[in-house]
């Protein structure tokens, strides 16, 4: 049995994805069960270290090691061809986002190969990878296509709860008009493996669309029409879910303990709540991918990049939860 | 200059607006600075007394007393013709519906009349009001016809910050239909008014819409097409207020004590955040309303009416955002 390894991928170098990174890596409470390798920018992550006075070091590897690392160091894959030289701190740029690109690249060949058990991304930066010519919304949506993978959601976790996403980065027009009764069905489903994959019990809830998920149908009808035959449809299959619940109150009740996740049906239902519940303990998880991957919740930070007052410890938090979904 | 009073509407009989009523008005830490007047009924608020092993008394009066109430007493005026022999707890019913119905009329009546400085209200059913003939969606919009009111907004405040709604209690998709520059606008003029009021200087925020606030207009038109032309217009009438900020950033920035107000564009933006950031201390005040109304954030809870359990500290809550707004 190999030792077990972790892709970290760095981020947009531009952002504070490095910062968090280096501090991360080598901070005592760094989360153990799993190595991390960190798939990025060789001269660019050493730079951290100096820049920060970080203990630690990081080694330049080809391959994924077979065995531990020495105590103090961390193993640096760099994948080729995508130089760093005058990539100006604090702004989108293409060199960046084509670097940042190749991150993910790397770390997604490495995980569908078995070689690392799981990916933990620190922030990239949309229109970096926009300028590079990736037309990405993200890491999900890229990871999801190099995975060939059509059957996601974005989540945001923390180790005691977590909230699925129905619909998530597109208006709030369009997200009603996508909401389908096959669409919540397969949250639900996606939900429930992701439940038994952590080994949890308990029923899901599922929070309504509308003010007080319509109270009986006077605030909107999408409740009867749409949710409440997929959740008929999630319990034929065994799938224990409560009804539409209003969404102004079940965010708190799964916080108290009475559920282990929230169905949410649109991006501001469930970040509103995720984020006011745990501001820097939650996580990004996408759900449904082929491979293992967490992601820190905030992004490239442009306006305090290199300043050295980015926090580190939400990485921990992802990187913990990447351990809970690997067994590790 | 006559003592001031401020009417406490019991709500509906078979919940639990009389037992928090009951025990608010005479707990220790009732706040001072004006003596409630219950409006109620004199036998069911006496019961509560006793039910509950309350010290005080509930004095029985035909008009608003001139002079401060003896200690330990509070006075109570019964409108006429609400009997609630026969009420049952626990669901709703006509009798309960007609009895918190004239209970509003009389507290709007003497209120108009300045007799009163200000309303408080227990929780009513809507279902009750029904019941009994009158179809109003809750104590704002009774109030506000009372009043010849159309110009007023539902809030979620704290003595600490404020959430005003533009739209509130229609389905998410009606929302955004109905959601137009004027409304945004008014909404944001009885946002400042309301700042007025109580003294306080600030930048109003203004919560996006769409995921993101639409992130430049990638997730939804809203922003540029409605919100932001609002916003142009409350900037050339004095009004400071940001650009629209992402649902699921600005609410806690609000808490965090960046802004007095955020402007939320729906129901569940505003109540989601407001429960989570304040669940037992935030209040639902009517703003736009000739009177100052301000009401419990509960309902009449009539799965543990009568049982002594509910907790009457919501409604010092209300009381004392009322006793801010009179100046007193």
């Amino acid at each position: 049995m190999t030792h077990p390894y972790f892709a970290v991928t760095m981020g947009d170098a531009a952002g504070i994805g490095p910062e968090v990174t280096a501090k991360a890596l080598f901070h005592p409470q760094m989360p153990q069960g799993a190595s991390p390798l960190v798939i990025g920018d060789a001269a660019w992550m050493q730079g951290q270290l100096k820049r920060f006075g970080l203990p630690g070091r990081f080694v330049p590897v080809e391959q994924v090691p077979l065995g531990p690392p020495e105590p103090g160091t961390v193993p640096l894959l760099q994948p080729p061809g995508a130089p760093l030289q005058g990539v100006a701190l604090g702004r989108a740029q293409a060199p960046a986002g084509e670097a940042a690109y190749r991150y993910v690249l790397k770390a997604v060949e490495l995980a569908q190969a078995g070689q690392v058990k799981a990916i933990v991304t620190a922030p990239l930066c949309k229109e970096s990878l926009h300028l590079a010519g990736h037309y990405y919304d993200g890491h999900t949506g890229l990871m999801a296509e190099l995975c060939h993978c059509t059957r996601y959601r974005m989540t945001f976790c923390t180790l005691d709860w977590r909230i699925l996403h129905v619909t998530a980065h597109v208006s709030l027009k369009e997200a009603i008009r996508r909401l389908t009764p096959e669409l919540v069905l397969e949250t639900l489903q996606i939900g429930q493996e992701h439940l038994n994959q952590l080994g949890l019990q308990g029923t899901i809830a599922v929070a309504g669309l509308n003010p007080h998920a319509s109270e009986g149908g006077i605030f909107g009808d999408e409740e009867q029409r749409i949710i409440e035959p997929a959740l008929a449809q999630a319990r034929a299959l065994g799938i224990a879910c409560t009804n539409p619940l209003p969404p102004d109150v079940v965010f708190r009740q799964m916080a108290l303990g009475a559920y282990p996740m929230v169905i949410s049906m649109i991006h501001d239902h469930g970040h509103l709540a995720g984020k006011l519940l745990a501001f820097d303990r939650g996580v990004n998880v996408s759900l449904g991918l082929p491979v293992i991957r967490t992601s820190v919740d905030h992004g490239t930070a442009f306006d305090i990049a290199a300043q050295g007052i980015a926090n580190p410890l939400n990485l921990h938090h992802a990187y913990a939860y990447a351990l809970l979904m690997a067994g590790l």
